[in-house]
């Protein structure tokens, strides 16, 4: 759990060049920092960007106390000066960046911080945290979403995951399309839908299944789903029915070669006259898995694992890089990076189609418009405060889905290819 | 950042399940539940227990505040009933588990929870979320570490994982032998060595290079570490020498080829004079990139990534299974799983020249005692209270490091093979 403020999520690093920029006099150098992806994770397509609400709100209360200054100066990590400058410090910088929901590639500015070297560089850190593990989760999940085809999908992974990960990753898979979790922390704090009925434990508590069954539906009706398969499924499907009656709302199959237990089930269902019982299967289900069940009679997935761990991409390799200090263009120049300098101003180019063609990102000036063009930043801090009327987490859910419409339809498929939306970038002139 | 307590954290199910329970006379039946892993990830040869000091503070705060039972019956997760138990709730059973830093192995039951139905489910989604998590990053730092051979070891991945979770983590590799790490809030909270100088925008932030170093070493002095790879290494090396004289405590070389550039600098700092400077090297490091650079003169390495995702395998695959009631074992039969019920009593066995041979695992029984045998689970709450004494996190890092130098020395390769102990588990007789 978080002790105190945000501030010290953050590397040691951070705060011994604040001290030493203090002291020679570079503190104030007017700074740009850009958040951007050298690459996508190898096979995906597209970037998502996500955890940005949460950035703002942590930014807002980015301040140090007096136990963490204490703990700094009493490991000598910054000097007297500096930590009488931590304490009073509050981020007066400007941020913009691409909208929660909003798609990325290679090369695309998604957060662009700017201020004084101090406040910037301090944020660091805590940006890249925010961004790197919420954009990976909702990257994963959109996959997930589109192989679902419409059907539902439950997020069920916090098991998996670090307790307070597991909810900005509940958030994220929310924001890329999932239709509930399990998890009641972001429930209660984002209003994220929640459910979640019986594990097998409490079939092994009763004396037998049907003891278990009729507990469950005495206490949440038959608006509820019934686990099946802590014995034999099909006999476990007979009691579901024997004691909810053909009104139960679902069966959950949780293991075992899903889809011919889908097929067996929905026909044993039917036979028993549950026509309208829907069924949800879980167990290991990752993008691939969920696809290869399109075919099969189920109504609901869910998730965990794969969709928490970001299903083989845990990260998203986004870096918080300085690009420009007083106007001029910076960059680091061994390993030819090739990455380009000076602040970014990024648009997104379309069809008449209404389908997204290229992404022209151009280092200090503008984009040339034309119509059919997007312009994809929009501000978040300006003077060091948050602007009003940000989208809600309703808003970024829609926007990833019209930008998930709006990609040519190659950059949806699960294979391996190329970025499903080239980015132009255009140096200064 | 963790709003109130932990209890929220915490799957929809399992208060469905206590509801339910309550509701029949099911609540109070004695339960145990075990944690275990029915395998390792891919290529591992063991797993390492973690986070169970931080459990442990978790659950002792583990209660339902108004503000979340409110919400719990706004969304009529739980009716007034239930509300009102979960109001009340203490967690009042008993907890026994493998040491934290001791070794795991498919079925070693590293944590067992007995007392009622309903409070022992209620910890479910708390325990395998922390255990889980902690537990990977624990088995891949391990691998890092013994890949290092006695080199130092940095983590500085916070940036890669989500804002707690990166905290966890550091916690994690500190455990498994790292050396020191970049975040400062693991620092305060848990006293772990931190770590850090400058990154490459300190050095784009000045008009030259040379004035960075200067003002970096004005600052942190000579016995700091300078970053030389941001323009041509070569000259980066002539200019930290420059600046900061022979008695420079430490290069960093964070991108290019390692190996070359480690012997090229160590060369090069040897010629001007500075054959006590160290070199560190950092750059997308994982336990198969330290060890390929065993050969080479680094000194420290810096692993942020691999470490903070688990090296490939993000999350350890523990469960938290029903294994008893009332006395009796109960095992979920679908899928044959072939676990075995009842609680397990659990020893390491031993030669007598101190190398782990097999774990004995007896179901509702006690291994017979042989010389070289250890007993493995040791008491955490009795009766709901934590037990006084528990290992401190040095503790567990001593532990750690006395188990690695037990298993058979196979079980220290870091490529693929069968983990390194075999479990035998004994049903009840």
């Amino acid at each position: 759990m978080t002790k105190g403020h945000p501030a010290l999520l953050t590397d040691h690093y951070e705060l011994t060049m604040v001290s030493a920029a203090l002291k020679d006099g570079t503190a104030d150098r007017r700074s740009v920092f850009e958040v951007f992806a050298r690459r996508l994770p190898p096979g995906r397509r597209y970037g998502v960007v996500a955890g940005t609400g949460r950035l703002v709100d942590l930014i807002r209360s980015f301040r140090f106390d007096r136990d963490e200054l204490d703990y700094l100066r009493s490991r000598d990590v910054v000097d007297a000066a500096t930590a009488e400058w931590l304490a009073n410090f509050r981020f007066g910088g400007d941020i913009e960046g691409y909208a929660e929901g909003e798609l990325f590639f290679p090369g695309s500015p998604i957060l662009t911080v700017s201020g004084t070297f101090v406040e910037c560089v301090l944020l660091e850190t805590l940006v890249l945290s925010v961004l790197n593990h919420d954009s990976a989760i909702a990257a994963a999940a959109a996959r997930m979403v589109t192989a679902a085809r419409g059907r539902g999908l439950i997020e069920m992974g916090s098991r998996r995951a670090h307790e307070e990960a597991a909810v900005a990753a509940t958030r994220a898979a929310y924001l890329a399309g999932f239709t509930s979790t399990s998890n009641l922390a972001a429930g209660m704090r984002f209003g994220i839908p929640t459910a979640g009925t019986a594990a097998h434990a409490f079939t092994l508590l009763h004396d037998d299944e049907e003891a278990a069954f009729a507990a469950q539906v005495a206490t949440l009706g038959r608006n509820t789903t019934l686990l099946v398969d802590t014995y034999d499924i099909a006999q476990g499907i007979r009691t579901a029915i024997k004691v909810a009656g053909p009104e139960l709302r679902a069966i959950r199959i949780d293991s075992g070669d899903l889809s011919v237990l889908a097929q067996h089930s929905r026909e044993l269902l039917d036979s028993l006259g549950a026509t309208e019982t829907k069924i949800i299967v879980s167990g290991d289900l990752d993008e691939y898995s969920i696809a290869a069940l399109a075919a099969e009679p189920v109504d609901i997935y869910g998730a965990g694992t794969s969709v928490v761990t970001g299903s083989g991409a845990p990260t998203a390799g986004l870096v918080y890089k300085l690009v420009e200090v007083d106007g001029r263009p910076v960059v680091k120049r061994s390993e030819h990076k090739a990455t380009i300098g000076g602040r970014k101003t990024a648009v997104r180019r379309h069809k008449p189609t209404g389908t997204a063609i290229e992404e022209i990102v151009v280092s200090q000036g503008t984009p040339d418009s034309r119509t059919g063009d997007r312009r994809l930043q929009i501000p978040y801090f300006v003077g060091g405060s948050p602007v009003d009327g940000l989208p809600s987490l309703a808003d970024s859910r829609e926007h990833l889905r019209q930008g998930l419409i709006s990609i040519p339809w190659e950059g949806l498929k699960l294979s391996a290819g190329d970025p499903a939306v080239p980015v132009t970038v255009v140096p200064a002139s």
